[in-house]
Parts: structure tokens; C-alpha cells; sequence
């Protein structure tokens, strides 16, 4: 069983509000992140897939059938976006870099088997940097 | 003569769009930096400053009044925002990493002399990293 | 499940000398660390926690209770400090990364609960990277 | 129970051509890297053992074993080498770096119980990142 | 006055000897790096202009010009190449860093007028990481 | 004319407290610097010269000949040191990175012509980052 990792990046805008929350208390908990004008991130994005070597190949995946996968349904959607205003899973929930995470996986899982037929590889999880020194981690669970 | 660089970091957002430019020459120009919702990124800030050393003290400057320098006349102005609608130079300037460099050098020549009353250390350069593959650099000319 | 990652950084010093061993047993097994007058390392420390998204506010854990939580604990006790003169832990243990990450582990431990009341989120590794090509790694186990 | 992971840097070139496949399916498969003149990589090899804390000494184990226990066995054969004619692994199996991961856990299970003849440190994985964008890695199963 | 300086990669494989030297002095003088059968690098390229800022557009340079220039006259000839065999500048000249930054600043020096037909921007430097501990720079002299 | 920057690391530990300067003073300007037991940083140590390409070598100079300049003369002096206690130069001199840099330059100029006896490659500086956020530049001039 082997590992492969791989970095994407994109760059986004967004407005950290909960809605069900009032305006002083949106402001105590998300500090500057709170700003009705928005702020926004160079976002730093590992999928990890794991899987038997293909003896053939002596690969785990195709990394072009990887990069396709997430450059339509991750990045066409997130780069250069304002996350609030432009990705409708965020109409709904604050796109903190965990909601932002865990979208991303949401729509690798929804994808994968069509870019990825057999049983391998299989998704193994979603790691998002917002910044150098904050890292957000989504383990997909082994029955997906 | 030793130069002291010291770095940090703030997060905005912008939308790059130039008034005096048709729609179309604007989304040809700046691509996906045109979308009108905005993005955003986290920038890397470097700045330079050079003198000669202090034989009591042992240094360039003093890297406090340096940091109290740049949180209230560059940070607290400039992170967590939205530069367009936020930063008055960003009016009529369009927010480009050349021209944040340039605001940033501008706000730190303007508040220098208080903060450092001395002929020495000066300011010599504003780096700015908007990706970590992309740097832009404004250098204060000698006779300021 | 969703696992978070925070970065902060310490400076210290220490020396490598274990009371139980010879001086040339020292100086066999610690090389240049068993310097009698020390050294010291710009240490970079990852903590991380998991937890369950909170649905109101997107996240698993507040970041600022988490930083309230390992600079009253962590930082302000090794921060600039001689580890060996002025850490108690390392009168008994050698301060190598191993003892450092494992007292920073007993630390946040120790005062967990009182800054995240909950059942959630918990602790669960402490990474050390004393110099950029050497990392150390505690994990807490389940039933802490 | 700690983990230490130490990393190690080499270079070489390879060429990735299937020995099964025909040479249009190796040109889709592996693109540039087909190329039939080779090309090369920095590699960045991470290796992580995991043990007790030696009490007396407060380490996992010995930094400078490991070290020459890698260079000999690891950096020597690899290293400012040409892998497809130099490393008799690579006649067989197309020097993939999950292959080139998969050769290093071979070469450092062999020879750790050699380097370190108690039950403990165990090796844990090896990762290896081929460019800052990707990372493969090998996990070494609880019963080597 | 500011420049921009834009980072890209390759990966290339390469070989020193000197053929007015003795095959001694050559294994004397690049150590492994003179191994027949080569090796390889992931090379980190810096181009850094320097110009006016446009005052409609805010920039020193349109980044996909520079882009389309690096990809079509550096990337395409040096990227997943053996230099030796398969770049004409090194026939003649040893690939080391050195060259290989020089025949770089050629071929933009060459065609930078035509992708940039104005007075500015002017090509400033090329910087090439050959690993993350060695930096070549070749600068491009004021009369070009 | 080439340049050809090299990189270096060492750990040292260090107080900064000037002698010619009251106790109060020494805490007001160094903080937590000042602290009596010391404490250490993990010093990068980036070495600049520049040169014509030798022809026959392609090369600025002969990385090994610095290598062994730089480990003789700066390393075996400062790495795992105390730099208070364990170098002559800081008797004198508070050790802050300026100083330290301004050490490491009269070092490598006073053994430079004996390492390389010709007219090239020249020393053109020495950078110091104490910390990821702060370097510090010591450039030799022409004449020396």
C-alpha cells in the first residue's frame, strides 16, 4: 500500500459571518476574519491517495487523470472566487478553511469513482494550508 | 553598511480593474484577477532597511520601533481587508502587488523620520510576495 | 472528524548531558551538543487537535483559545530560554526534542479541559522540528 | 511512544519507459518524463522510526547510526546516479518514485536490524517528494 | 522604478566533463557530478524585470507574455531534457548552473524585444536554485 | 560576471546584554533577548561571490574550496557554540546577527586570497537569517 500526495494551490476571497449568530458575536469570534468587506488567501491544497503499485506502471495513479479531476471540480470553482458570493455550498455554511475542506471533499468523493473506475486508488484525505501556519485536515473514512 | 530585511504578513482581497479600460480589455488583461467578486491572497512583505551598526547597541535598528512602525501605518490599514473598498489609494490606483508595494513604501517614507529621528538606519526596499512565485520590489531612491 | 494544525515557534538554548553517563560517554553519544556552554535551535512547534465540525460556527476548535492556551503554557516557559538552567522538567531529563515535545505534550495536557471544557476538541500529536531536517513527534493516545 | 523523521536529500536522473507497454502507450502514459535521453530530480527523502524515549538518554534512537546507515545504504547507490542503468532494481521495475520509495524501504529493512539490533526503534515510512508538489510514501507494516 | 521577479521550474538531467580535460582532472573537479551515466536536478528559475509602472494598468509587465516567452524559448528546450544530448548551447559549454543560467538569459535576451516591443520592461537577472543550497545569477548588463 | 550564492547552517546559543549599557537598559532594548541564561537560534548563512565564468570549468569557483573555507574558518568556530563565552570577537561585541555577520565577513575576508589566490571569484557578501523572518546583510566593498 503506498501514498501519493499532491499540491494544488488557489487563491480566494472570503467573509467569515455565521449567520445563525448575532452581529457583536460574530464579531468576538471571528476577529478581523469578521470584516464586512472581505479578506482573502493563497490556499495550499494536498489531495492524498492511496493504493496498490500498478506493476506495469509502478504507479499509484495517473497524475493527469488526478490533475483533471481537481482542476474541474475543485479549482474552476474555488480560484480567484469570492467563496461567500460564488460557491453555493458556502450560502449555507461559513467557508471557514474546515467547511472549505470539507467541500473539497465532497465533490472529489462525488467524482472520483468516474475519474478513478476500479477500487484503486481510493481517496484517502484532504489537507488545506490558509496560511503557512494553519492546516486543516479531512480524513475520507474507509467505507465512502 | 549592513542592511537589516524583516519580514510580514498580512491577508487581503482585491479585484484588479482599471476604470479608464473597456470591460473586455480588462478580462483579457488581468484574466481571472477580473472576476468582479474579487479574490484574494497572502502576502509575504520584506523590508529592507541598511545603515551602519550602532557599537553600543550591537544593531542596525531598533526591530520594535520597526515593528510598531508597520503594524500601524501598513498592517492595521492593510490586513484583513478588502483593498479596493478599504484603501483609499486603491481608488484610483488599481491594486496590483506593483502598486500595494508602492502604497507600502509610500506610508513607510511618509512615517520613517518619526519613527527613526537619525540619519540612519533608511528605508531601501518594500518586497512584496503575492504567490510564492511572484515578487515585486519598489526601491526608495537615495535622495528621499 | 477533522483534524487542525497550528504553527508557533521558540528559541532556546540547551546542552545535551546525561547525569547517568560518563563525561566520554557524553561526548561519544552527544557529539557537539555535549558542549559545556551550549548551544541553541529555532524550534518550530505544530500542535494538533481533532473534533467535529461545530455546525453555527464551521470550526473545530477557536484558534485564539488555542494560542491563549500554549503561550501561557508553552511559549512563555521555553521561549528564549536555557532549557537545561530554567525549565524544572530538565534538571531530571535531557533536553533533547524527544523530552522538549514530550513536556510540551504534558503541558497542553495538563491544562486542556480547563481551555476547551468539552468532550471536544482533543489533543492529538505535538510535532518539533529543532532544525528543518529533524522532526520529533508525540502522539496522545485515545484514553487520555 | 515518539516518532523521529529525518530527512535526507539526493539527486539523480531517470527515465520512466515500461518495458511492457508499447512506446506509443509509454509516451501517453508518462508524457515528458518518456523522454528518451532521461531527465533528473532533486529528492527530498524523509524516513520515520518510532520507539520508547530511552530514559537515559532521552532519544529514540541514534541520529548518527541512522545517518550511516542510510548513506551507505541508500544515499551511495542513489545519489548523482543514473537510476534505469545504475541501480539493478531499476532494470526491472521503472524507477516511478513510488518504486524508488519501495526500493529504499527494501534496501533499509534489510540492514536496519544490523544497524539497530534491539526491538526498538522501528522504521514507520518513507516519503519521499519528488518536487515541492509531490510526495509519495512507503508505510512499513507493524511485522517486517 | 520596480521590478518583478516570476519564479517557474524544470527538471532537467545533466553531466560534467570538460572536454579539454584530463578524465582524472574531471573526476577531481565535479566529484560525482562527473558519473557517466549523469544525474539530475529540479531547477529553480527566477527572471526578474525592471520598469515603469503602466499608469492605466498598474503593472511593470503582463505576466502572460513573460510566461508565454519562458515557456516557448526556456521551458520547452530545457524541461525534462538531458542537457548534454539534447541542448546545442551544451555541446560545447559544461551544463554546470553557471552555463545553464547564461544560455537562459541568451534565449530571453534574444526574443525579449519581440514579446516585450517597447523600452520597457527591461530584463534585469536570472537566478537558478540548482538545489535549495545553490543560487547561480547571471546579470544582464545596462547596454543589451 | 556571474554570482554564486552558497548556503550554510549553524546553532549557537547567545545573550544580548551591552556592557556599556545599565541593567535596565539592556532589558528595555533586548527583551526577552536579554534573558542571563541565554537562549539560541538555528542561524541560515547564505555566502555571495562573483566572477567570470571559467571556460574551461564553466564555474565562478570551486564549491568544494569554499566548502572548506567556510567549514575551517566560520563553522568549526561557531556552530553548537556559545557564542558569548566560546568566541573572542563577542568579548567585545554584543552578539547580535548584525555583529555575527560582521564577524563571519572579516573571517572569510581575512582567509579568502589563500583559499582562492587569483584575482576571482571576489567575496561580494554574507546574509544571516537568524529566524525565517530576519536577515541580515553585511556586503564587502570593492576595495577590500
Amino acid at each position: 500500500m503506498t501514498r501519493v500526495a499532491r499540491r494544488y494551490r488557489f487563491s480566494a476571497s472570503h467573509r467569515l459571518d455565521a449567520p445563525r449568530l448575532a452581529p457583536e458575536e460574530n464579531r468576538r469570534l471571528y476577529g478581523k476574519c469578521n470584516n464586512p468587506h472581505g479578506h482573502g488567501h493563497n490556499y495550499e491544497l494536498w489531495i492524498t491517495a492511496r493504493g496498490p503499485l500498478d506493476a506495469r506502471t509502478g504507479r499509484v495513479l495517473d497524475a493527469r487523470t488526478l490533475d483533471a479531476l481537481v482542476h474541474r471540480h475543485v479549482l474552476e470553482a474555488l480560484d480567484h472566487r469570492n467563496l461567500n458570493r460564488q460557491v453555493d455550498a458556502f450560502r449555507a455554511a461559513v467557508p471557514t478553511s474546515e467547511n472549505v475542506a470539507l467541500e473539497i471533499s465532497r465533490r472529489l468523493r462525488e467524482n472520483w469513482r468516474q475519474a478513478f473506475p476500479g477500487e484503486w486508488p481510493r481517496l484517502e484525505n484532504i489537507q488545506i494550508a490558509e496560511t503557512p501556519r494553519n492546516i486543516f485536515e479531512v480524513s475520507i473514512n474507509e467505507t465512502h
